[in-house]
């Protein structure tokens, strides 16, 4: 049994699967958080583990996905290269199997592209990045506008910094609130943003024309992309049904 | 003249020195923010290059602090490996050498008790994190409960998760509120704490007592090596002075 597989004195494992253009404060914000949970196992793996550098900064000594066995929180990610991951059926494969073993489900801003291109959204209300929220329907999934959002076993969390928010709520679930308040204290996360331009709804208008002209010259292509396979896996699931 | 030296395009280049029981989210949270900054160059640095791990995460590829030859802005993040950087006069020299090169010098978290071991503080209001807060003051700085404080060109966050306030602070300097902005919508900064537990003053009293309890095992060992240090730095700068 290798490192990534012992379960030791019934640990916590929490495994967080990254990609290249993975963003990074996506899982460093909660992996902060989760490795200082009492008795938990936090994994970082990637697919041949190895390294992924991203903006600069490269995250070594990666376990390989394919190679653990279990985990009790599966907490997916998001970026850019979130588009190419839901493209490449093996990963797809690896998170389905993973996400069969874990008692929680999650993911951290368009993280939840994944866990809706992986089939394991349906019907379930999810948060998203604010850029691309409205496309979990594709996949079956209601969005949810809401910074951290539970349905039944699956956490999601809004977009990168919400990841915060995410691991304090399901850190409550997974050890109580008074493990998770002290946790809050230790990290001191009293946030006290300098403007209220974090949501479309309240940054103002020449902000969001700003953010959106840039967003303009990417996200109509990887829209595409992801309705290209969000189409595929309905089909494909209608028509597996269909069989039945 | 090598990649850490390469000054491009008047690009805005942020040195962040790390170092054993670095704290990640001082470093990763700011680095978020940073990267995304419209012409910025963010270098992360140990002494020797090579790779850091901490909890689990690896940095790998890290620029050699020593090969760097100026900066626009040190950030120096915190941890419980501060005490034995401060302890390090290599460490410190490059931190004093890289501090005069800088427009801005900054820190994240106990990053504010390096600063001050480098002579970087005296007289200077200072944020730290709450539980080594007082301790800023054996270094001749004023220390400050707020969140991000700015003293002259020196910009020091609170504990860990007021990297992102500090991040956002600092860039509001470097490149002005829209930009800042516009940042802060790209990133989701909408915070939404499930609980008012980031402060000791609003966290409730068993949560303290617990979080204090903990640090009751480490911190007074810490402490008097902080101290120590301290009065070495103090005593020989009076000296210095009296010699003069």
């Amino acid at each position: 049994m290798d490192q990534a597989n012992a379960k030791q004195n019934n640990k916590i494992k929490i495994v967080i699967p990254i990609y290249d253009d993975v963003t990074q404060l996506d899982f460093t914000g909660p992996h902060q958080f989760f490795t200082r949970v009492p008795e938990s196992e936090v994994i970082v793996a990637a697919m041949g583990g190895g390294s992924i550098s991203v903006s600069g900064l490269t995250f070594g000594k990666l376990a390989d996905l394919a190679s653990i066995e279990s985990c009790d929180v599966l907490c997916v990610p998001g970026g850019i290269g979130c588009v190419a991951m839901i493209e490449n059926q093996e990963f797809l494969d690896q998170i389905i199997r993973l996400a069969g073993t874990a008692k929680y489900v999650s993911s951290v801003c368009t993280g939840s592209i994944i866990l809706g291109a992986a089939g394991l959204l349906r019907g379930k209300r999810a948060a998203c990045h604010w850029t691309c929220r409205d496309m979990l329907s594709a996949f079956g999934a209601i969005p949810d506008d809401a910074r951290v959002v539970r349905d039944g076993n699956v956490f999601t969390g809004g977009g990168v910094t919400a990841g915060i928010d995410f691991a304090l709520t399901l850190i409550t679930e997974l050890v109580g609130s008074e493990a998770a308040q002290a946790l809050q204290l230790s990290l001191e996360y009293a946030p006290e943003p300098p403007f209220d331009a974090g949501r479309p709804e309240t940054a103002p208008a020449n902000v969001l024309e700003t953010v959106q002209a840039r967003l303009q010259k990417t996200m109509p292509a990887l829209r595409k992309r992801i309705e290209r396979v969000a189409a595929t896996q309905m089909s494909e699931s209608t028509n597996a049904k269909l069989a039945k």
